[in-house]
């Protein structure tokens, strides 16, 4: 595995799956994006993170948190506020959010030949 | 949005998230990928998939099923089997599956200024 995997501990614990479209250009984009894993990995509860876009612009991103706590405090620290209204207003052509708890979890390839 | 996000009933649900590290080579994968997409449309309890991959081969595929029982039934469909066992070993170079129950759903941008 490569540090783009977010680690897996024993379940239940929550994901936060972000899906969106990003519109043309930057707008301070990629360092906001930098920033907030950043922050998020300072957070109580904060698991890991894990994030890919393709060419399109077409990204997934899914943070991971201990309880619904730790994701409710993130979604109100400060910064993060305001890279969600820079989202709305600069960045994503259309994106979905959910919130959902991890049940069972598991990892492979262990039955390579 | 486009035809890349999933549809957003009301939850809850089941969202299957498969996170994957390509190996190099295409090995029949793209083929087989979307004859996968093609396939689970069919499954009863079938709501939709998500899914991008970036240049480095790091992709993640979240496909989201009416209730437990559709997934499990979805796990045993023989050409899926197929495809879970090319993925082990051929395709992947180390991949995360996590099952999870979506909580809460939303969508963006309704407060663009």
């Amino acid at each position: 595995m490569n540090n783009r995997f977010a680690p897996l501990p024993d379940p239940p614990y929550y994901a936060v799956i972000f899906t969106a479209q990003r519109l043309e250009g930057d707008f301070g984009y990629g360092a906001m994006a930098d920033r907030m894993v950043e922050l998020a990995q300072e957070q109580p509860g904060y698991i890991g993170v894990e994030s890919t876009r393709d060419e399109t612009g077409l990204g997934i991103t899914i943070s991971y948190w201990k309880d619904e706590q730790a994701l409710i405090q993130w979604k109100q620290v400060s910064e993060h506020l305001l890279a969600q209204k820079l989202g709305k207003t600069r960045w994503y052509e259309y994106y979905t959010l959910r919130v959902a708890k991890v049940e069972r979890a598991y990892s492979g390839p262990e039955g390579r030949d």
